[in-house]
């Protein structure tokens, strides 16, 4: 048997930095997504086209993409999570290739984070995402709070599965579950994912962890048994939900991607990069901090 | 289905104080080792019967169990690391019911631990563990640096299974894998797991697994997927072999624990006294150091 191919998106520029309260510059941004993409990982989260008002920590996501289309190594994608219709319009217009969004699965979550309740997001989603198929760009959309909320506790996974469900009817079978508040284990990760699994078989499936009771790489290593091909993760474990409780930082990506090279797999990625990008990130923060 | 039973062996007084250059007063030990009994954990090492001049640490072993043979709860087993026939007998003048023993599958690793390669070792463990049946104890028999050694590297599983196969020709069957340096990654645990159940199916299987990359509880969910049933582990997180390389602390208690409850396992354990032990211990080497 083949080794399976896994995917690494690192997602630290756009979920290790928004709940940073100092803003790194531009400039500090570019050369340390430099750094990230010298590692090569498969895809960079760049940023979220939200409100700038709301986020101004991801104020600069156009002018990321506006750089970074024109500099990046061509096994690389370049992601960004959008929260609606207004945020896909700058997607647009920036020429985004593939556009991650979601739905929380945890209706208080879903509230306080975007407005609306999960049903309104679902639908909002699902015809956000068709329209990106719509326009060429690849989509892979989420639900959220998939393993448990800060708020509510415990999420059924029938509510999981009926978001699941509504995505894979619109034909959006890139899905990712994230575990906002970082209360997942990793026999309920199995245990959904094959649930999803049987229910949408083409579904090409993504996890986001996080770390919050150190299970993080634990529930990687349940999600890759489950047949998961993409792992989102922040180098250096940065960043959290601003709208989460009991969150804590994302997956750490170096320690992933040794987990996964000491299983054999993603030889390919360097290292040293990643490990490098988790410093230097520390001293930016450090640097502007408010 | 049920739910499989596991059971959590306790470490911290024996691993997790080895490796410390304080010396913990055996007071202090019986208060915090009162507090590890509290949680209702199934298994607590008290310490090890080694030379008291090369492990002064240790060598108040004989005065805990003098002690907790008389004052510990029913269901609470205590245990004892043994080298050589030496501390066994000292373990039988302790009316110790539970050793454990162990022969390292690195020959370097072996040669610096315990004077003896890894075939006189073995030779040594497997006497001593028959004699010590023999005698009316249970015996746990342990292959150390069975994922890899931080001297040698790579130690290849037909290493470990040779030393199981003699094991079990013994007639000793509960068998523990060490990786004494922290080198192990899940798949491997599933894999050397399955491929010693598959030789000795009756084998009662615990695991033994240090942090250095992040992975100790990913591989006890490998472990535990993989039928093992006894996990060691040291509150905290401390400790580690002095006669290592690339070693790091143990699996964290109550971490383990925690995640076992998050799995619905073990709810009768109280997780509380674990993370008193763990901040206590803290205290007390600090108030001691050398």
């Amino acid at each position: 048997m083949s080794a399976p191919r896994v995917a690494i998106h690192e997602v630290g520029p756009r979920d290790g930095l928004q709940i940073e309260a100092a803003i790194v510059p531009t400039e500090l941004k570019i050369a340390w997504i430099e750094t990230l993409l010298a590692s090569r990982v498969d895809a960079i989260q760049l940023g979220s086209f939200v409100n700038p008002q709301r986020m101004p920590q991801m104020a600069d996501t156009d002018r990321l993409f506006a750089h970074f289309n024109r500099h990046k190594p061509a096994q690389t994608i370049l992601t960004a999570l959008v929260l609606n219709e207004k945020g896909l319009e700058r997607g647009f217009a920036c020429g985004v290739e593939h556009f991650c969004m979601g739905a929380s699965a945890s209706e208080t979550h879903s509230l306080k984070n975007t407005g609306a309740g999960t049903e309104e997001s679902v639908a909002r989603i699902v015809g956000m995402g068709k329209r990106a198929v719509a326009a060429g760009a690849s989509v892979q959309v989420s639900v959220q709070s998939a393993f448990g909320c800060g708020f509510e506790g415990v999420v059924p996974a029938s509510r999981v599965l009926d978001i699941i469900k509504r995505y894979a009817d619109a034909g959006l079978t890139a899905m990712s579950l994230a575990d906002t508040a970082g209360l997942a284990h990793p026999q309920q990760v199995e245990d959904l994912y094959g649930a999803i699994r049987a229910l949408v078989p083409d579904a090409v499936l993504a996890c986001h962890f996080h770390d919050t009771y150190g299970l993080a790489l634990a529930n990687c290593y349940a999600a890759f048994r489950a047949g998961v091909q993409s792992f989102e993760a922040a180098v250096g474990g940065l960043g959290g939900c601003p709208a989460a409780r009991v969150q804590s930082g994302n997956t750490n990506t170096e320690e992933l991607v040794r987990m996964m090279q000491m299983m054999g797999l993603r030889g390919d990625i360097v290292l040293e990069p990643l490990i490098e990008a988790a410093s230097s990130i520390r001293n930016m923060l450090d640097c502007v901090a408010v």
